[in-house]
């Protein structure tokens, strides 16, 4: 594959960082890549592990860039462009990778010099790991990329970037940014605090032991756990900056849960039969749709990063 | 390994029936397996896969059996045992793998005919799939099987029991049934209702396409979706049958969830990070028990019987 962007900046070298470099590398998609994370101990292990060019600044990262890509937690967003912005030059592309959109470009918009093109993006990858180590090439394959085009956006160079991402082995789409954080409200948010509050209470009920739910969580916890995992400081900004989706979907949420609840009270073991059959066509579209496999699963004993 | 029952009967031929004979086979811990299912369409095909010597009645099947599994939903346990019972021969052990335990003693108990030991058991293993078809030998390997021994139970029976789910490749813990069908409202039955209930909600959403939701799947929900696809009367039977457990955890969940609501609503991002934190670290324990693997999972694009 050819070269898209001659020099690209990463700020924040964690978990997507590194898996984007991974994956330009594999591509050969950048002539150069630099990066930068605000603690010395992260630079430090990104030298280490040979990820790209780390900078001691983020100013001297994004110098000459022609993608800056920010892969901070959503909350940092603000400060980090604040300190880049006049170090970007005039007719780079300026991405993130925040979990968030709104809220985000409410963050960065305001600093953007002009001639500076910005243009969200989300890529729907990711594991319940962070940090520079655990970043592979593949992370992006077969997933979906989200790109956020603000009203008036140079068309050539969102199409660059979504060509960027197609070489990262994404496939693309675009959605506005309100769209973009109900969506994932619904598909990831709020299934992520379900997870949390759920390993939460397991945790907290005096009768049941720790070791008892550690041994016996192959019956359906364990997913579960892997979710509840994820970095808190990621999660903490995805709940607190996509408040009034999640808090709507969680609305939701707990007036089927107080009706299935309702059902269990009574006996209405029709309402609860229903229902069940009803969820089980969605499985059958994510298998067909190649976002998942129906080999059986909750027995694995092995699990590998393909 | 040795026999360790000369005749081995299945009542029911789904998931976990023909797992148990295809791991009897693998082992060569049974002289001779037969089954019966309701069904012919189960029979036929439990025939053509060649899982045991299919009977075309429960009771020619438990005929002169030294150990007889009912392999049924829990709400059906009550009905076939009383159609065996006649048939179940003098020192036999009768076990089950239902997946609520109370429930099942009160059903089967009273039509045990004297002589019979009745042992009730649950093996912590299942997939999102149903049917003799789904069944595979090694489901049980490295499993946990509760078993539930009740009162005066004849120590000779219940060991041997344990011998041949260990035999299976399960671990092997004893319990009583409260305490198991409250352990598992807590692993299993609440995440399953929780997982049926975020994926109800996810198709109701009149703004949010089906196929947006199948397509953005990887971001978390994928695995609330794999867990709600499992079979919707067995599903019904456990929360029918482990009502108050259910309830009780139910309950607790909420009130979590409540209060993880009020801090986004707030902005508390303090209590959020604290929360995510403190979750954080059962994974770790689930890690270090073999009960999974710390490779990330998330971005998996194939999947396996291993
Ligand atoms: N993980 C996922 O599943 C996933 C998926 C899609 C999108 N995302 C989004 O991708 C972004 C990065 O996530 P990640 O998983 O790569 O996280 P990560 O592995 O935890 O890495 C985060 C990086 O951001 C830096 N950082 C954290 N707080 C900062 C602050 N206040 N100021 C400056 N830098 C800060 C960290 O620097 P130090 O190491 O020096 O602390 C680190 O280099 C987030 O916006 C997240 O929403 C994540
Ligand atoms: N799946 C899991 O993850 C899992 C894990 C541990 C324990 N369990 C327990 O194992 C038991 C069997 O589950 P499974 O997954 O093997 O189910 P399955 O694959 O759906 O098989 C159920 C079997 O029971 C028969 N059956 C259903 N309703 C019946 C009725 N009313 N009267 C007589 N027979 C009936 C079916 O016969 P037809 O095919 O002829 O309809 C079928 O052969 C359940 O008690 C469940 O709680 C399941």
């Amino acid at each position: 594959m050819a070269v898209i962007y001659e020099k690209v900046a990463l700020i924040g070298l964690g978990l997507i960082a590194s898996s984007l470099a991974w994956g330009m590398k594999r591509g050969g998609l950048a002539g150069e890549i630099t990066g930068y994370a605000r603690s010395a101990e992260t630079r430090d292990i990104a030298r280490e592990i040979d990820m790209c060019t780390v900078c001691d600044s983020a100013c001297e990262a994004v110098q000459d860039a022609d993608l800056v890509i920010l892969c901070v937690p959503v909350g940092a967003m603000d400060s980090v462009m604040a300190e880049i912005a006049p170090s970007l030059r005039p007719g780079a592309t300026l991405s993130d990778v925040g979990s968030v959109k709104r809220a985000v470009i409410s963050a960065v918009s305001p600093h953007v010099p002009d001639g500076v093109h910005f243009i969200p993006a989300h890529p729907l990858a990711g594991t319940e790991h962070s940090g520079p180590r655990s970043g592979f090439a593949e992370l992006f394959d077969n997933r979906w990329c989200i790109i956020v085009p603000p009203e008036g956006a140079d068309r050539q160079k969102v199409e660059e970037l979504a060509s960027f991402w197609r070489a990262l082995g994404s496939n693309v789409d675009e959605m506005d940014a309100d769209h973009h954080d109900l969506v994932l409200a619904v598909t990831s948010h709020t299934p992520h605090l379900i997870a949390y509050t759920m390993v939460g209470v397991a945790d907290d009920l005096g009768r049941v032991t720790d070791s008892e739910i550690i041994k016996y969580s192959a019956a359906g916890f364990r997913d579960f756990t892997r979710i509840a995992a994820s970095d808190p400081t990621m999660w903490r900004d995805v709940f607190l900056t996509n408040k009034d989706a999640t808090l709507e979907i969680l609305g939701r949420f707990t007036e089927e849960l107080f009706a299935l609840q309702r059902a269990i009270r009574r006996g209405d073991g029709e309402h609860l039969h229903d229902y069940f059959t009803h969820t089980r066509a969605i499985r059958r579209g994510i298998i067909e749709a190649g976002q998942d496999t129906a080999a059986p699963n909750f027995g694995r004993t092995t699990g590998g990063k393909t």
